[in-house]
């Protein structure tokens, strides 16, 4: 088969779409022909070398795909050769062909085209994990996306419009806060002339947010805890704004907040298969009604997956960019 | 009646033993004759000027209490004059009478003497509320308490064993640590002498502590997290090591961890006796059977409030130091 892969670390020419030999599956996994995959920011920074794929994954980059299911490895139940399927990875999605734990694997929803069913897997595991299963993001609460019109964005605000929670967004252009506002977002805040924190407290009478979706890391550190509701949670997966950064503890105290940090691809299998069968009970009946879709900006040819990074990198897209196999 | 009274902020002899109007019971409170209260950090710096009461508490210091319900306002059931009990206060505790929302009272235990059971309600609503509501500490775990002898640190050590945890300590003598171990505490870290994160890494095979108890704030905050397991949770309830420290956001993520910072005072009514129900079911039976037990380090009039402070400042206590009413 063939399959991106990075020789040297560096720019966006570094992937190279090169012959490899095809994936075997294991015990409890299912052998994938892939149709689709999807561009995330970590597979930028694998790209660079800041971002080594777990012990035992694929080399390949790439943490989700759609495709159709081409072989069952040995201790594979409830799965057939043909179903479509898209699958939440631990690498190797930018390929013809990947080997996934069944666990990780979903049906292509109702609605939803095999090839678009690529942009799901990632963002409605990453959003309904954190969102609902830490921070247990309530009917009636405030909600706070940073990057509005990014793929988490985008699928964090239908989710928690579908749940009746108020959702605030922040991004950098108004063509981006008017795609938000478009999937339902109720506060639009432009990060480039607003201050979020003023923002999102004139539009609650100041009281704040009571979930916070953060991206950014460091560099929004305090600015979330003070822009957080009493009783609030800030969740962070993504530090894009720098890995350390000043903790007011007496402001956070002051609300009795918490703060959580997490990431899904270096966690063990049985707590992935629990975040996707999870994301199958809650998250798909949402996108079989069509209530919630997949957003995606572009799908793009997977050998030139460097073309596809520029766009990323250039941060000019709203929702997904896709890889289609050949 | 009387009550410690703060004419001017400042050190122990701030503390002024003075006549003052009784309190009056308003709807849904008791009136308690007051037997005793006990001496929280929170007093010291309240008695300094740094802590002021939240809207609406008595003035005088004083978290918690024991003695006789002497009175009953409107709107209360349940509660019958002359009961013993002990209750959780936003404040006034230092006084002869205070008047309690009914939400917060706690029946004294049996087997428990009622002087002593002014030892019990900040320590077992802290604990409870932040190592078993929060934290969801679980049999098996490895629980870390920063102050194992203090007042918190000697309840939590005793609940965290009764749950079934693997319970570390740190405190600052060898006798402090003993009467830890006395208590059940597993793992003995004197921090004078040894890293607090290098011991408990030691002592569990390198995972780390799946919960802590800290009642340091910034000084700990970058050791805690590394001394944090996988999925760990810190549960921050005091900033005597100051209030604003690093984070390395990357090293929570890395073990996908949670930081919660709370404190019961400023606490809605509703959430207060939340915590007090929850204690009265499931701290309440191990104090009647005996297998917890109030800590108290010795017992000192109320009207030489002073001396107390000056016993908790120089921390040569274990347990708690309670104020008895003439």
């Amino acid at each position: 088969m063939h399959a991106i892969t990075i020789p040297e670390p560096g720019g966006p020419e570094a992937l190279v779409w090169d012959e490899v030999p095809d994936p075997v599956p294991g015990e409890g996994e299912v052998l994938v022909d892939v149709v689709a995959s999807a561009v995330n920011r970590a597979d930028l920074l694998q790209r660079q070398g800041h971002y080594d794929p777990p012990p035992g994954a694929s080399r390949y980059p790439g943490l989700e795909c759609s495709g159709r299911i081409a072989a069952l490895g040995p201790g594979v139940s409830g799965w057939t050769v043909g179903d479509q399927v898209c699958a939440l990875l631990a690498g190797g999605g930018y390929a013809e062909k990947v080997a996934v734990p069944a666990g990780q694997l979903l049906p292509v929803p109702e609605n939803v085209d095999l090839r678009q069913a690529a942009a799901l897997p990632e963002v409605t595991c990453t959003v309904w994990s954190n969102v609902f299963m830490v921070a247990h993001l309530r009917p009636g609460e405030t909600f706070l996306v940073h990057g509005g019109s990014s793929g988490i964005g985008t699928m964090a605000i239908q989710l928690a419009k579908a749940v009746g929670a108020k959702v605030a967004v922040t991004a950098g252009t108004k063509e981006k806060l008017d795609y938000c506002s478009e999937l339902g977002a109720d506060i639009l805040i432009n990060y480039r002339e607003q201050d979020f924190v003023e923002e999102i407290k004139r539009a609650t009478d100041g009281a704040g947010a009571d979930v916070i979706l953060d991206n950014m890391g460091a560099k929004y550190l305090d600015r979330n805890v003070r822009a957080l509701a009493v009783s609030g949670r800030l969740a962070i997966i993504g530090m894009q704004g720098g890995v350390k950064g000043e903790l007011n503890i007496g402001a956070l105290m002051s609300k009795r907040a918490a703060i959580t940090a997490t990431s899904l691809r270096a966690r063990p299998l049985d707590e992935k298969a629990a975040v996707v069968a999870a994301v199958r009970e809650h998250v798909w009946p949402l996108l079989a009604d069509g209530n919630v879709r997949p957003v995606v900006d572009r799908e793009m040819p997977m050998s030139d997956a460097a073309a596809a990074h520029r766009v990323v990198e250039e941060s000019g897209h709203i929702g997904k960019v896709l890889l289609v196999t050949p």
